[in-house]
């Protein structure tokens, strides 16, 4: 039996109606501006090509793993729901019968942001008017479908109606970016940029590390078996980025431990990774030198540092095995930013022109530490709320955790850093209402004027993100 | 100076009136369910005999560390609170003064769940209409052992007038389970059952480990100095303790900490434990392998695996060597659930008739680890807010921080993990009352629909208890 | 363009009509009780001499390091603040030019307890009506300065107006307390008193150990070079602290590690501690036992033991080097007091006579060990909300993780920790809106009775500091 669909005007504000009045104020001022992505994982392609969506499970359930790890938490089978296998092993084709997964659970996202997400799509995006069921959900994956193919639903099309001012992709050291490539000259390009994640090619754990390395020389032709051909092989792939746009790095370690080893030991350590013989405990180690590595580059040619720390990633080895990387099953852990950053710290966190941005996945640091680092250190900023706190109680515990001791000019703005790249309006819109929410509560408890936070309300929906990541020139 | 005593129908709500409206509409569809309470610790030889309690003293103060451990961090000696001591040395045994010591301390419980409890108890169970104090302390006293000895307060007309649909208890692996087998024909067997509880023969550590081992020999014929022998000897107290009722095993360890040892390192662990030589860290090997090797054998007999880590017992010694177990100095400490469980669900993690509850005394770990991981293994389920959480702050913080990434559905209603008999009900009402706080505040803020939020509170109140522990059959 | 300046009556209280009534009415009675203020760090040369402060810049900028590591945070260096450097380097002198900075940068401050603390100073202390901007900053300047010269703004004028009861100032083992001395008969020596922290000679890794050790023999004649010496000086030294008024001890140190050796090992460890051989584990050990000798000397003496940990000292070495101590670079970490503190608990937790009070950086630690630890051991109570905590966010934090478990009664009213002393009145005045706020919403949500929360607001605002302090003789 099917319901209203209503995106209700006040959602997300406090049910208090001197808070909630206020909310709407600042709201209102902020609900249209442009949207600024500095951090995100939508595929470049669409928009060096322009081509049409497909369809509506393999755009909306199949690339969304908040979706299928609570489908999978209740039991139901990956295979089912169309994620494909490494071994290439069947999975289900049906698309309308996934589809109608979707539908026949919906309930399961009661209460999280996905819910929120997806009914934004749904009203927003598409225009429904009744809430997803499963008397529906067949003429929903039509419609859906058919608007799919519409002019109105090309990617850049959508980058227009969603009002994206500037949207970062995220490419691997070794990408070639010819999809960014592509979109030189076209004017998306001054919209979609890049951003440099070498993770590939500093991790002596990931798959293919040696042969990433070897990718790594052929593009730059630098000796990269030798500690400063690979280091000027970096350098190199960091000014091709920046030539496809790219204003920052981002750094996505299982620790924030960073190291400030001699050259001497920088060789030894690399010779040894170099050698597939490296412990666990090296490994991390070498981890650690490549982001003081990392930040000493920045402060030679000035890209934004993102520290992202914390995944224990593919914690379900057989879910690994059979599907590849995230599926669902990366699951945070505890991180001492404390201990592990000061060696970074010590050599370069006095430097006037190094910019790091940190975010966590452990809430516990961000009174303890995150705050306490932030409001000290010039070279450090707070991203926002990240990941599994990218959600209406993750951002509320975000901004009274860290406010009174970091205030809020040491945030940057909200990242949306997702692959759902229909979700994005929704991600934003989420972000403003928490943060008008937040300021509307402290005007009415006289901690902030009304006028402090109208500018504020602006800062945190636009102009952080844009100063944090350099994206004013 | 006496006063009122009186339970205000909007208790536990959000004094804000939208919410507050929405609470009561809610409360009012789950107040009068039947209680499930599935984790708990009542003496089950009250159901089997059915003899009157004796005493208010005994029955309220004595076996609740609650208390008890309010008045000792005050001052108060646990000898002057009846507390009995291991060497039978002198404590006070009238039992009036120490019902008068509870009326004039009956302050230091402002703001803490025992005052609800308590006053509950004493308003709904007993009728009393003043707040406990000196001059009525006497008063309360005799009328509480007036009642205690009537018809209407026998442990079963109790069980039927809470409207307890079901109620277990816990007994450990070599308990003859002998008050449970008196119940049956009787009735009181529906609704009474055991829980399988094996710490005493699976921590190396626990006082009279080898003689347990004894014991469990003699028990089911197994020879237990071998592994699979003692392997066995469990499988076999499990299929006892089924065919008592239960469905559920409960697991105590100091951490979550599992392993997943090839046999012939079991058969070498086991033979150093059996030795009596075992090292503090294998004996948490040993407790590591046992988790294991249990969520295996729920595998094989379909029981519901709790685990409990977390507490560090007995933290004052001196209390411990004078007073004994569960004294009120167990004191909860970090918790690393995703480095320690991953033996385990490495192992099984993917079967789809395993069912393993997690609960937490480490708050941190709720949005960090336990809501990722129930999110995620189709396994795992999150317990409620446990002891010193089981409290209205504890169990809002807990829905606040586990539900966007687990949702609703990856947890199991509520546990009253209790021996206070006659505070069951306030329990429950307690629980159910936060619910649908929480769901309200969810309502108003249009983060879910009023619809939903019936369907949730009855879920939360009732069903997923019964279906978490198996107990619809 | 100035804006007025107006503290709100209703300022920190929760916006809900109901709760913001009660807490109207609650802080109505605790307003204008005394402050007692029982761990700080105002200048004791200040009450002994009282001189007139002399200027605006020098008394409000540059000691406090809530401010200037926010301006430090965000490019500003700490030269152009005045913060004179180690080595008499230059540094800006021009006070009115660093005014001006505070003034253009006043916005950072939004949303923490800085801009809070500073209104308070501007509104109630000097009487602006005005908030601060850079167009009244010179005016501003100027008129504070005038104010510091008059009879009204010297310091002991400033107590009385405070309605400051009892001040406590914190001094080193070795500080010859002449400012109290000279007190001694002016009357302000029953308001200000000491406070014995030991840390300079009893953890070895602090700047000039040996030589405070010798100080240390210099001041007692006693043989600090032998165990038994060195403690039979820290008895001298508590002793004549004793007699300016401390009933206190404080101990800063990075962890809460207690240790309780035998006295051959505590010898040995002495000697190798006086050898400036010690390694860090060592050194910690020594801390460690040091802290468990404190206790015991406290078990004879009766001063109350503060324990302050969790503080990783001077993060940032290149400010460390240049600017020295309390520069803003102190970051909070991780704490562990359940293992940690087990061994001086196991000695003396049960003596009737110790009382030891627990502060923490790490608010994870508040419900899973704070306060299950003081909720049990009768020597045990917790502070308050402490350094980046002391924050309306912080402390309502604190109370909504503590209060259940431990109660109000194992809490000892505030503390402001300042140096900052024209922001003592505006700290406890925040503690105690804040105090009422929970109070009033536990009124409005039936926990309990309005006639209790007047109780507590007396007790949280007043009583219970003296009494925990020890101050009521």
């Amino acid at each position: 039996m099917s319901k209203p669909l209503h995106l209700h005007p006040d959602r997300l504000f406090s049910s208090d109606p001197t808070q909630r009045a206020i909310s709407r104020e600042l709201y209102k001022t902020v609900a249209n501006l442009p949207i600024i992505s500095p951090h995100g994982h939508t595929d470049p392609s669409w928009f060096a090509d322009n081509e049409c969506f497909q369809n509506a499970t393999e755009l909306l359930i199949i690339p969304d793993h908040y979706v299928f790890r609570m489908f999978y938490s209740q039991g139901i089978k990956l295979e089912d729901l169309g994620i494909p296998r490494i071994d290439g092993g069947e999975v289900e084709t049906d698309y309308l019968k996934i589809w109608h997964i979707l539908a026949e659970n919906f309930h399961l996202f009661h209460g999280t942001p996905s819910s929120i997400w997806m009914n934004f799509v749904f009203s927003e995006v598409f225009g429904f008017t009744e809430v997803l069921c499963p008397e529906n959900a067949e003429d929903y994956y039509h419609k859906i479908n058919a608007k799919l193919t519409s002019e109105a639903f090309r990617p850049r099309a959508l980058l227009e109606r969603f009002n994206i001012e500037l949207l970062a992709t995220t490419e691997g050291a070794t990408d070639d970016l010819k999809h960014h490539a592509k979109m030189k000259g076209t004017g998306v390009d001054n919209t979609v940029i890049t951003t440099f994640r070498p993770d590939d090619v500093t991790d002596p754990e990931r798959l293919s590390f040696m042969a990433n390395l070897e990718t790594l020389a052929d593009l730059t032709g630098e000796n990269v078996t030798s500690w400063s051909g690979y280091l000027n092989a970096l350098r190199s792939r960091r000014e091709v980025f920046r030539a496809h746009g790219a204003t920052a790095t981002d750094h996505g370690h299982p620790s924030a431990f960073t190291a400030d080893l001699s050259k001497a030991d920088c060789e030894k350590l690399f010779s040894i990774v170099l050698s597939g013989k490296a412990t666990p405990e090296q490994a991390e180690l070498f981890r650690a030198q490549m982001l003081t590595e990392m930040a000493g580059m920045s402060c030679e040619d000035g890209m934004v540092m993102q520290i992202h720390p914390g995944a224990r990633r593919n914690h379900n080895k057989k879910v690994f095995e059979r599907f590849g990387f995230d599926k669902g099953c990366d699951i945070p852990g505890r991180t001492n930013f404390v201990e592990d950053l000061q060696p970074l710290l010590s050599k370069f966190g006095t430097e006037s022109d190094l910019r790091v941005i940190l975010f966590t996945l452990d809430e516990s640091a961000y009174a303890r530490e995150l705050a306490p680092l932030a409001g000290h250190y010039p070279c450090l900023k707070l991203g926002p709320a990240w990941w599994f706190h990218d959600s209406p109680e993750g951002m509320l515990r975000y901004r009274h955790n860290v406010t009174e001791t970091a205030g809020f000019y040491n945030t940057v703005g909200f990242n949306d850093d997702t692959r759902a790249f229909l979700s994005i309006p929704s991600r934003h819109d989420v972000a403003r209402r928490i943060d008008c929410r937040f300021l509307a509560q402290l005007v009415t408890e006289h901690r902030i004027t009304e006028e402090a936070a109208h500018d504020l309300a602006y800062d945190l929906s636009y102009r952080l993100a844009k100063e944090a990541y350099q994206l004013t020139k």
